[in-house]
């Protein structure tokens, strides 16, 4: 987990783009109220809650909404600090395993397998803000090491 | 179109490659006698017949296939002329509308932007066959100029 996770989660760019990203679906102002932190609530599961959730069929479509957000989140980060747009591609099959990409221009600046998608979830706000930064580092690294690529 | 794909659209690696695919789904060996041109029959769609399917509605889950086994079909014809496979990721809508990347390692080998996916079909093998290469040459290209990418 990188520092800045740990002290304060919310604070991470991130985090920042994930809450207005599931604020941009708000279209008639109903969480205007809600904090930051409710707005994130679906995202923690604990241990004991992912152990019950049953891995046959389909994964939820709410869960496949909020993996989704939480790529286009990394996207939107990566683009507050490069000026790069790095979208999200993923395909996940029935059984909950799939494949995201998050791509800039001609390049791949961000690849991950998934599993269990049917379990999306983190421990506490700390953990979902220190994976979705480590992306978001990952993803940047990438862009500026082949910034001719990630423009084409 | 090339002169390959014009003097013997058969030929070309690309429409080798999606017999080879759409034979590959053939478990019971019930297409055993059917000539390859039978197999690709429904990849060629007449101005006519275009015009006279209905863009409402889902895109028919055949027609999501036959798209879905063109672009494999590309990436398998890239390996071969490579060595690297090339695999595809593909975004649909429900109108029809998508974008389809073919990936190699952590390059961007080809992409295209999709319409009318609900008419997607070609006039004649020729112009299948022109199609398929041209992105196959595009893709090779890409990845004879960054080969380490590609490998990565």
């Amino acid at each position: 987990m990188s520092e800045a996770a740990a002290a304060d989660p919310m604070a991470t760019p991130f985090l920042q783009c994930l809450v207005s990203r599931i604020r941009a679906e708000d279209t008639f102002g109903a969480w205007e109220n809600k904090p930051d932190t409710a707005l994130l609530a679906d995202y923690i599961v604990t241990k004991e809650e992912r152990r019950a959730i049953p891995i046959i069929g389909d994964p939820d479509p709410d869960t496949l909404g909020r993996l989704e957000k939480f790529y286009q989140a990394i996207g939107l980060a990566v683009e507050r600090q490069t000026g790069i747009i790095a979208s999200p591609m993923m395909k996940v099959t029935h059984e909950g395993f799939g494949r995201v990409v998050l791509i800039a221009g001609k390049l791949v600046v961000y690849a991950r397998t998934l599993r269990d998608v049917h379990r999306f979830g983190f421990n506490d706000l700390g953990a979902l803000a220190a994976d979705g930064m480590k992306a978001v580092d990952q993803a940047v690294a990438m862009i500026e090491a082949h910034p001719e690529l990630a423009r084409a």
